[in-house]
């Protein structure tokens, strides 16, 4: 059966040129890049050849790139370093992050450290009022999420470390601002530099890459708890992934060079998308479900959150699969037991019967408009053959 | 110019058919392994079959593998889990662990627990009466290197276990046992059940596997400091790197099929070294010299140490590298400054001029009898021009 994948988001394929990068450098560079023989000096110039391509993609100084396995560890390394403070510290995050970040962030309250959230705006963004009304001189660390990924919502994240920065200078303060933009890198990534976060995570295997590999940019060196050989300048312990470090360059590199006309084919499936299914009365947009509305917020190109109000997300998804959908109803992430441990349901403020019939489509460089109205055809017939189901709701 | 590799304890070169699986599982399972649809399902499905594969050529439970990004990261789960203790802690260690166990028990005894090392004995191995004399009811942790990855020596694990069990059960405590075995999976592997660790680490490009992928054996789960979306049972976030867990399946399983030929090629190797090198009176083989010597102590078949009293590691290694042989003055991991915080000089008790001149030579499966006759050749050269610094020592 064809299948037509909109789970990008979970998890995108790897691209042919990514791929072959990768079995090209696993097969002419066997050497440990800390060993200090002919194969290992040439697997640590590849090492740092690539840390030069990322960082000039990212746009940030090389000593800025931090290679690791992953979004979860580079959102670990950060938060987790915090656990070394011996006197307590106030931190800020959103209510809406990965449980890569939420979890870490409950292991900072449990050992003694305070945790709050910032409220969420009617648009699906973090308020940017309530930051300012939050922070204080105790605060050390503030976590926010770039694109959301589950809503796609891009979050104010350059306003806030702006807010952030302000009341540093007037407070004699340094407050840690770190990002998760695993959504966002190589997409809409936004300028690091000009936002001026302290830290940001990517995973390689959202934007073409392969799995097992990501960044961790840092603008200073930190203390993290994990630690071995000295490796990534004591920042991330175990021999460098090579293979998957130039396989991820390719593709970040990819993503850059083609960003204006991959931004533009995604903007189309959007588009694509809401315009179809705002003409659908059972299909519900959160946060974007007229024009106007989709204005107050920015959104992701690639990702699209909605509602069958009637239809629980776990029928729908199983009814595109048997036609040759992959969708996810949320964050493939969050599908485990363990990550529901975050006592915070519901953030976004859905009422109950949207919250349990959530899908989430996500796309690609390569997805193409055809693929994207198929979808919307086996979606419109889904809600058809469960017109009972959904009329309720009507 | 050909090149003749010699560092496999660095990092082995990875398998064809360990590389084909990767390419394969990266093509064929774009799938997110905790996503419900088809390709999410088939990818927890693969993830899972490895397991048991993994498992059942380990000879352990398939619930007690936990994939990894590697064997720094499987140690500092097990050992950073400890900084969870309120309460102070005992540790016991040998001298030798790798910087990955080392750093993070450093970290423990920065945070108040206590730290002590086992003495070593004149055969390069931990000593079980020291760790009788150490043990005691406040010991919650204790850490054994299997196969010593600068010396080749396979330590008493096996018998430390069964001093530490029959003590539990006399004091009615638990101690829990772990084992960085990076340097004895898929080779001189012990058997984990009968040597009833708690816990043990396993790195696939040590074994032809590819790099950012291993194994943390556990027998009973425990709660470590790094934590996210629930993957792997909670005990490693992060999406399952599953191309790196399928070629590392791949590998694991031909070395586990070829056994017995692959052990008695390494030995043919090891004995055509230590023959040669015994017969030259310039080269040193610690714990080896003799063949009587070398029975008082186990040795990895894939492992040699050797010293060239007088002539600096980094000059006989520079010297092998002019001519096409890329061996290690010893550990790669350690030749990062970071690692050298440890403040563990020469835990073997070699005498200044052997410790300045030691060099690893390891190699493996696919290693042919001709380059160990060339390496033979190669070092009997170099001894030869440069015999005015080498004879002071005769």
């Amino acid at each position: 059966m064809t299948n037509f994948y909109f789970d990008w988001a979970a998890s995108a394929p790897c691209d042919r040129q990514a791929a072959e990068t990768f079995a090209e450098t696993l097969s002419r560079y066997p050497g440990n890049p800390s060993a200090l023989h002919r194969q290992g000096k040439e697997a640590r110039a590849l090492t740092e050849q690539c840390r030069r391509i990322c960082a000039s993609s990212l746009r940030i100084p090389p000593e800025t790139v931090v290679f690791t396995s992953g979004g979860s560890e580079s959102n670990n390394i950060v938060i987790s370093s915090f656990l070394r403070k011996r006197q307590p510290i106030q931190i800020l995050s959103s209510p809406v992050e990965h449980p890569s970040v939420i979890n870490p962030l409950f292991e900072l309250k449990n050992a003694g450290h305070t945790l709050d959230f910032l409220k969420m705006t009617d648009a699906g963004l973090f308020s940017t009022d309530d930051l300012k009304r939050k922070l204080s001189p105790s605060v050390a660390l503030v976590c926010l999420i770039h694109t959301h990924n589950e809503t796609g919502t891009v979050q104010p994240v350059a306003e806030a470390v702006r807010i952030i920065r302000e009341f540093e200078k007037e407070n004699n303060v340094r407050i840690h601002v770190h990002c998760d933009a695993v959504q966002s890198a190589g997409k809409a990534a936004p300028d690091w530099k000009e936002s001026d976060v302290d830290s940001a995570s990517l995973s390689a295997h959202k934007f073409g890459g392969p799995r097992g590999v990501g960044i961790l940019y840092l603008k200073n060196p930190i203390c993290p708890l994990y630690c071995g050989g000295g490796q990534e300048r004591g920042l991330r312990p175990g021999t460098e992934n090579l293979p998957g470090i130039a396989a991820m360059t390719t593709a970040l590199r990819q993503r850059e060079q083609n960003r204006t006309e991959e931004t533009a084919s995604a903007l189309r499936i959007r588009t694509l998308f809401t315009t179809a299914f705002r003409k659908n009365r059972s299909i519900f947009l959160p946060f974007a479900e007229t024009e106007e509305a989709e204005k107050s917020a920015r959104f992701s190109p690639y990702l699209l959150m909605i509602a069958l109000p009637g239809l629980p997300s776990e029928v729908t998804q199983r009814l595109l699969n048997d036609r040759g959908f992959s969708v996810s109803a949320g964050s493939a992430c969050s599908s485990n037991a363990a990550a529901n441990k975050q006592k915070m349901k519901n953030p976004f403020g859905f009422d109950r019967k949207t919250a349990e019939s959530l899908l989430r489509l996500s796309w690609g460089h390569s997805t193409s408009i055809e693929e994207a109205k198929a979808l919307i055809k086996a979606l419109e017939e889904i809600i058809k053959e469960n017109s009972i189901l959904l009329r309720k709701e009507l």
